[in-house]
């Protein structure tokens, strides 16, 4: 096998200093949104505010001082409430960190009885491996620093979030383009710093394990799986507690805000308003980084693992074992290339331009990115090489592996754009689902469903297609690296999807400022355009969790010493169907969750519409606190049985029943899972935006079924309610079920081998 | 291996006396039920009707000659409408079925090029079994014979239902408990026919094919799977063009009855309501027979043609083989002493009691069979023999078939349970849904949803422990008896299930000839009763087609001559993510074609109450037969892309991409398709009694969320409509999905094997 053509010295070289280009980009966005200030210099007059242009709004009020600082006082209530959330969401995640770290330890330890002394490696039985209790050792580290870093990921998500919503807001005044690059620059501080900070530390805890491991690098990419797992379980806790803290306020407040007193939406008299708008930081911004982080560093670790006992590791190349991190790198170059196009080569003059930027921006990336890895797929890697696959090693030529990771990328592009078709309200099928509110909301419903499950088919096609071509490829190696495909333009994609929760946040924070209706329009495209790219967010995410969780799932087996999983034998097929059902236990779940919450919701905020004087008047304050304690407890209290029904399953499965029945459950929660995720957040996009096609009115027929308080109207605003958890908690946490369920299989996977399947043995 | 005890010529004598003592007894109750006149004699002045029991309502008209008449003119409509959909849709199944006859000929035949030859046999080489072009032309006779019978099946049974509607009506007025009988007795004749009926012809088809075959069982019995196919294709389309029908009516009446004019279900007014009617007799009375008469003929194939391999089939022990048979004509006879503890040993008093009563049935025949089922398992078949499980021969004792019977049969009573408790209004589970209407339609949908997926859960655990317990002892021949089992006491089941569409016609004839409320009220308890029955007979359909697919998709594999279904090979993951799609494809085609259906059912009703003078005063007659037009026209229209998908799925994977990805596509279908069909069912029969709940106002909680019109009772209603393609198309229209896949790649094996993976075989 012919080296690489890059040597090691420029592969240590290159992956942490494009780490660092994208930490110093994410910060110069970060102080070009800062430019926009929210304290108004008294003395300056120009009408400025930061940047070079001129307000175009020049209506009564609307520069004045006490606008600028109502939107500051705003957005600091909701910064206060989404650092408050979360410090207790950690507080009690902390606990279980702990106790899962100790877990991971002592199940690991006991492979060998916590022997201290080295052993035979489990792949190379030739050679001499550290003990298992090393490798529980790096393990618990690996996780933790993990979990650690997944949190700083949400948190530092949240923070800009919540940094950039009032600036949004005040740069509308100058125009939807001025607003539309604020928001775009805050998403992009999010995604770059979460992808240069992920790749990181992953790099920097390889070189750091390597200085005990050595040469033994089975053991020490063995070890580094914790990494995935400790960041997917932050990331559950995350999206389900975030999912039901958002989706709570959200359905209580629109429940009783505009159903029963018909005021709009984030109106300022509306107690569960701030409750609402914490949410949409702690759920869609902290819970989805927490989640695409995740992903990221499954894919990698899965890479890695399979790499390691593939001839990358056995002949110690170490350019060609890094070649994962490689694509993350030059990943974030071609982001930071995309995201220029967005803030400064094009500029949005009009609405409707919104969208087709967002989705210039998926195709740039993704043609840049094809480019991008086919250099380091001819400069990293050596023109052929075998990777293991099942017990055997199969030889993979570079270009194979170039296709591999093409695929990954092009289908999540493909997913995109489907994705788009079924939730934007530019096409048919959301059209069809307003013009079914004509007969009312139970016929919205029925097509609402109809059109999540139609939106299921080609995005399974697409994925199918990427594991047939990367498994065919390069085995399990390949899916891993299709997965890195779809992820290594993580930047972008996290900054298109940060960017619509920001507008969203910016909209309310106009309504609730009192500004004029004109910058709640610009707005409100803003936030439809938001409410596609988050539902194209979620498609990324849950088709890259698909081919992630068969990675995992593969590297899984191939650590258990399975030969096969052959669904006709009764252990397998038990944990198939099962398996199967895991995501509608899961579901059922979330959704009571949220339901339960929003009804004690709904009834405190009848409570203070109905006790406090003056308060539909505007005259007196509402209660904001006890709506957001309401969010917080029901949250924290409710994300515990979901998080232990994915954490317990596969060590009950795997101590109790074994290995294959494990190697079930986990393809059915894959196969089974991907699908009701897909249905579930393509089904709610679309309600939420066939209601924004309605409000809007901008064509005939949309104006023949508005306007706002319509018949058809209130039937939409049902159908939106009800996707709210479909598209917020259930479907995006399903991602996180298989990942999560797949990546603790691997990592536990040396104590399921040695100790796992009690009941049968007992049998 | 010892002979059974039975000897041959018992066995050839039992089986057919039992079914003929199940049809004497099938048209016995037909005789009772004819008792009560509809034709009014008018010199008889004992108000007694047939019966010696006195009217106990004396109001006003009630025992009118004109009332009686007036039920029997809409009975007459009700009819002549069900059986004139039935020929428009025989006529359409009856050239597929021709077309797809010639199929199975050419398909099969080509597998040795039409050679009329003696050839070696599959299993055993060093015997001469008869030429493939056999095996086609009884393949295809076998196929017709299955869709005659299936055909029959759902004919008949929509015969006795249309003819018993009316006739309970006039009972109800006799008392709650009067009605009961009549409605039940005529579910049972629907039951006894329809299981004595799939007993003989496939009895007797076997005996004529033996004439032919002689001692070739293995060719024998691989025909006989055509008679599965038949019967499963034909109930696809009368369950999916029935559920079409049904619900377009039932949906597009209430949106415009119920919704806009505020006038009650059933109302004669309404344009649609006789179509809603008639919808009832085509979709759940029709379609669930041909349903439940698949699964039965299927599970017998599969037992017979796993048998036929085994040492049954091998040593020509022709009363083991007849095994699944016995256990089948056993079963008739306990269903017939159930029958009598519901219509003669026990009598119903009050509407409370009617619940239990169905309950009762259940209990009753589950403990009786199990008695059966020793009987039979222990003289039937020898103390030890061999099952073939893919490719080794396995020994088995005659108590762990038992056994395997057993498992299904109370893994059924289960189902049945979890099912009732998640959808009857007696428990907490549809009071909760039913509360939750208090906020409005949003929470009752998600509420509903949540339930929904939550009672997947132990039904799946009870699927799994019977997969686990039977294939453990007996491979795929366990699982066949198993579904067996759960099927046995299919005559008991059918009564009750189709007792329930029999009552809610009742009240709608009631309703439409005026009769006093305390009469719908009567008539109302015996529906709500079979909503929850309703629901038990798809659960049981789920659960036994989920056994049914496996046993199925196991011969397939079987007879493919696959070695095994490794979910770890590119080739059988595509298909298995693709075929856990397929539900989802499968269920956007239907509930889109029902909301479509809806839609210009509504604009029809609409119309005609805005051009009809008089129509709301009740002066002018609707013009039912468009409505009948509407539903009937769209159902066949619409039936054809499902069919098309289910249908042609086996053949195009088979053909393209071969064995291994069929099989994928087999069993993730199966995985995912019985957790949609549970859920959907499940949740769609929740919403109707947590209607119902609030209709009755039975208790303080009841009381607080009605009365009718009260704005809970619309969030109800809502609740209901969205649940009606869920639970009465889409949901079980999938048990059929899943179990003909597996039956059609079963009957296609051959040609598969020999031709099959074009695709693979040209890269």
């Amino acid at each position: 096998m012919a080296p690489a053509v890059l040597s090691t010295l420029a592969t240590e070289i290159i992956i942490p200093v494009c780490a660092v280009i994208g930490i110093v980009f994410s910060l110069l966005q970060w102080a070009l949104v800062s430019r926009v200030k929210l304290t108004p210099d008294r003395n300056n007059t120009s009408n400025k505010n930061g940047y070079d242009d001129y307000l175009i709004e020049e209506e009564e009020g609307v520069n004045d001082h006490n606008v600028v600082l109502k939107c500051a006082e705003i957005q600091n209530a909701i910064s206060e409430g989404a650092t408050s959330f979360l410090f207790t969401e950690y507080q009690y995640v902390g606990i279980f960190m702990v106790v899962f770290a100790i877990l991971i330890f002592l199940f690991l330890g006991s492979v060998e009885g916590f022997s201290t002394k080295s052993q035979k490696c489990t792949y190379d039985v030739t050679m001499l491996c550290k003990p298992a209790l090393a490798t529980a050792a790096f393990s618990t580290i690996a996780f933790l620093l993990g979990a650690i870093t997944s949190i700083i990921s949400g948190f530092l998500g949240m923070k800009i979030a919540t940094y950039a919503n009032a600036r949004t807001t005040l740069e509308a005044r100058k125009g939807v383009g001025k607003a539309f690059v604020t928001a775009f620059r805050s998403g992009a501080v999010m995604g770059f710093l979460l992808a240069a900070n992920g790749l990181l530390v992953l790099y920097i805890a390889i070189n750091l394990f390597k200085l005990y491991y050595g040469d033994d690098w089975e053991g020490l990419f063995e070890a580094i799986t914790g990494y995935g797992l400790g960041g997917s379980s932050m990331a559950l806790f995350g999206r389900v507690g975030g999912g039901i803290y958002t989706k709570a306020a959200d359905v209580g407040a629109d429940l009783v805000g505009k159903v029963e007193r018909n005021i709009p939406e984030d109106d300022p008299r509306n107690p569960a308003v701030i409750a609402d708008n914490v949410g949409d930081n702690v759920g869609d911004i902290a819970g989805m980084g927490s989640d695409l982080f995740g992903s990221y560093a499954e894919s990698s670790c899965a890479a890695l693992v399979v790499a390691s006992i593939s001839s990358f590791g056995i002949e110690h190349n170490f350019t060609a074992m890094c070649y994962p991190l490689l694509v993350s790198s030059i990943g974030i170059l071609v982001c930071l290339i995309t995201t220029l196009f967005a803030t400064d080569f094009l500029e949005i003059k009009v609405v409707d331009e919104i969208q087709t930027a967002l989705k210039r921006q998926l195709i740039i990336s993704t043609v840049l990115m094809t480019i991008g890895v086919a250099i380091v797929s001819f400069i990293g890697l050596p023109t052929s090489f075998t990777i293991f696959n099942f017990g055997v090693q199969k030889v993979v030529y570079n270009w194979q592996l170039f296709l591999c990771v093409c695929v990954g990328l092009w289908a999540g592009l493909i997913i995109g754009f489907v994705t788009e078709y079924y939730t934007s309200n530019a096409y048919s099928p959301v059209q069809d689902v307003a013009d079914s509110c004509r007969t009312g909301a139970a016929t919205n419903v029925i097509f609402g469903l109809a059109l999540g499950y139609k939106s299921v088919i080609i995005p399974i096609f697409a994925i199918a297609i990427s594991i047939f071509v990367s498994f065919s490829f390069a085995a399990m190696y390949g899916i891993a690296v299709a997965a890195l495909g779809m992820l290594s333009t993580i930047a972008t994609g996290l900054a298109i999807d940060a960017y619509g929760p920001i507008s969203d946040n910016a909209g309310g924070i106009a309504e609730m400022a009192g500004m004029s209706h004109r910058i709640r329009e610009r707005t409100d495209a803003l936030d439809a355009a938001g409410n596609t790219t988050a539902a194209i967010g979620k498609g990324f995410a849950i088709g890259s969790a698909a081919l992630v969780s068969l990675a995992l799932f593969g590297a899984f087996v191939s650590r258990a010493g399975i030969e096969k999983v052959d669904v006709l034998t009764p252990k397998v097929f038990i944990g198939l169907i099962v398996g199967a059902m895991l995501p509608y236990w899961f579901s059922a779940m979330t959704m009571k969750s949220v339901g339960s919450a929003a009804l004690k919701m709904v009834e405190e905020v009848r409570r203070q519409f109905n006790t406090i004087p003056g308060l539909m008047e505007g005259l007196a304050k509402p209660d904001y606190t006890t709506c957001v304690k309401i969010s917080t407890d029901a949250s924290i209290k409710e994300m515990i049985p979901p998080g232990a029904l994915v954490m317990l399953t596969p060590l009950i499965v795997g101590t109790f029943f074994g290995v294959e029945t494990l190697s079930g459950v986990l393809a059915g929660a894959l196969v089974s899972g991907v699908q009701v995720a897909i249905s579930a957040s393509n089904t709610g996009g679309a309600w939420d935006n066939a209601k924004k096609y309605i409000e809007a009115g901008a064509s005939e027929h949309a104006r023949t079924l508005g306007p706002k308080g319509s018949e058809p109207h209130k039937a939409a605003v049902i159908g939106d309610t009800i996707g709210d958890p479909l598209k917020d908690t259930s479907g995006p946490s399903l991602n996180i079920l298989i990942k999560l369920m797949a990546v603790e299989s691997l990592v536990f996977a040396p104590f399921f081998a040695a100790h796992g399947g009690l009941l049968f043995k007992l049998l």
